[in-house]
């Protein structure tokens, strides 16, 4: 059995390297001959919209997946017509998009901070006044890890926002005081199975995810977010791992987005779970039965941004499971990261303040 | 960092699959094209004796190292005059030779059963004399996995044993009537940091490891076979797993062989233990700080010979990882191997009982 995966990035290899032990085979599309994946599986050279370039990856397969949301939903469409493509394209196609996404969320029940598409520079001010400051004008698509958005404060932040930002659609959203972010993987498989990793604690700097420490024991929120994820499933009749990601305000989740692929947030099943998200997300797709999600022990991941650690330094730490994804340096870029498990939350606690001083700033 | 490994079975290409989250690329020597290794990793193609084919290996990585014991000693020394090569070839040309084993096991104070040389009907005349039986008479080289032995029981089978090993070197060994077999797997690096894992219990059938169970808690034997592998470490200088299996019989520790290399009865670490012995192995021979040996609960390793049992079956189970290593079904070949996990010793021994029955016999 043959996967093809649209994106040899740090997520496509990890699922090239979850899958090897389950017989499985890889081949990737991507424009750039030594990423990630390229280096521990063969790659089909060429753009994610180019319609040869997926025709080839396509008939080269037996079953096609993707590792990120910027993918043309008209490109996959025309995959999904000659082999199987998980996860459903519709959920691609919503996720791809701020406003489907939040009008779904408050479809299935699921919390938002209040929105209001925006349009123009009319429209950011009537959504202004309805939602109330502060706020944060993002666009609605193409937007992820902090790009693309602007905080307004004040009313006079407004004219600068539009400036910034006006021209393509937007979206202006309730800003959260948080508490904390959380997020929650599960997986659902095409036979329907579904399994839900424990609810994790995410930080994120500059828009970029840090560090996710896992589990968060609340069974309060675990039972709110699991049934928030099992709607957005079974809506899309999903096939593969989905991941979404909360606010914490109040004692409550508020939904922030949601991303249909395995997740930078869920790296730490990779040695913190019995089963990793990488290996359900094969194994949903694959119709085959889903793998225990429950962790074993206490884990934390860091990511690796820009630079990296010093690799010596890092494995000298009892503990420590060390990724690096194989890619040029350069700022802002996640090159790897590593994952600390103990038996114990104050453990890991510990081994994490210890990962913070090698990996830095 | 690119390593070099000759063979591209099974033990090379979860190396490989251990290597990549540590940005490590591979090389494989073999002769077959479709090899495990193949699948995950590109293959010089040729013989591991011959020697353009070694040279062109060496030339295309910065360190070499080796999946199994019956590599040529010659061909391994002229590729470690180019380039660092690890385990150190002298303990492959010991292991080679169970004669010139066991002689080093006994210099190094690590008990054997009586043994003696044979390359006479006369020599084998005396031997049985001097050890007893029942006894066993064995090929010095080339011999495992069961083939190349025979037991002697009565006076009248000594010819029948020459008849059918003599005219190679040969080694009778006392019979050692043990209670249980056990393997301890250990790791020297480079800098000379010792690592062991614990000692596991190994069942075979026809002379082929069936079933590991792991750990297995006595610290006397704990205490006496580190021991032994630590006097085998510095002995060699060594560098890299080395795994050594014992008979116990009556409560000690008895060595029957070892083996300069990962190890079947250590596929359990993968996911029984804090850090594999495949990642072990990459970071002794590359200088990096051993990792944690600690098992992370209770395991059992089953491996799948001839035929592979049904994945989904097997995958229902709680805490069971499967790993195929992509051949073809032939009797008596490893095609794969399970892994348990579980917290309890009395719950990785329930659910090896169900794995078994769906493995079969």
């Amino acid at each position: 059995m043959r996967i093809g995966i649209i994106g040899a990035g740090q997520l496509g290899r990890m699922l090239a390297l979850a899958g090897y032990p389950l017989a499985l085979q890889f081949r990737f599309l991507d424009s750039t001959a030594d990423s990630p994946g390229a280096q521990v599986a063969p790659i089909v050279l060429g753009p994610f919209d180019d319609a040869a370039s997926l025709r080839k990856l396509a008939g080269d397969v037996d079953l096609v997946t993707y590792e990120f949301e910027n993918v043309p939903v008209a490109a996959l469409h025309e995959v999904a017509a000659t082999r199987p493509c998980f996860p459903p394209v519709d959920a691609l196609r919503v996720s791809q998009d701020r406003l489907l996404e939040k009008e779904l969320f408050g479809r299935l029940g699921i919390p938002t901070p209040p929105f209001r598409a925006v349009d123009s520079l009319a429209d950011l001010r009537a959504a202004v006044a309805a939602i109330g400051l502060p706020c944060v004008l993002k666009t609605r698509r193409l937007g992820y890890d902090g790009r693309g958005q602007r905080y307004l404060r004040r009313h006079a932040d407004v004219a600068a926002a539009w400036d910034a930002l006006g021209g393509v659609p937007l979206i202006l959203e309730g800003f959260v005081s948080f508490d904390r972010e959380v997020s929650i993987v599960g997986a659902r498989s095409t036979r329907g199975e579904t399994r839900a990793y424990p609810i994790v604690a995410n930080t994120h700097r500059e828009g970029i995810l840090r560090v996710t420490v896992a589990p968060v024991r609340d069974a309060r929120l675990q039972r709110a977010a699991e049934g928030h994820l099992q709607r957005l499933l079974d809506h899309f009749d999903y096939a593969g791992v989905l991941t979404i990601e909360f606010f914490v305000a109040g004692g409550r989740l508020v939904a922030n987005e949601m991303a249909p692929r395995v997740h930078n947030s869920g790296h730490w099943t990779i040695e913190g779970a019995a089963t990793s998200q990488f290996e359900n997300h094969l194994r949903a797709i694959l119709g085959l039965p889903l793998g225990d999600t429950r962790p074993v022990g206490h884990a934390a991941m860091v990511n690796f941004i820009g630079t990296m650690p010093d690799r010596s330094q890092l494995l000298a730490l009892p503990g420590v499971h060390y990724h690096d994804y194989g890619k040029s340096p350069r700022p802002g870029r996640k090159l790897g990261h590593c994952t600390v498990v103990a038996a114990t939350a104050a453990a890991r606690d510990a081994a994490l303040r210890k990962v913070l001083r090698r990996v830095g700033p």
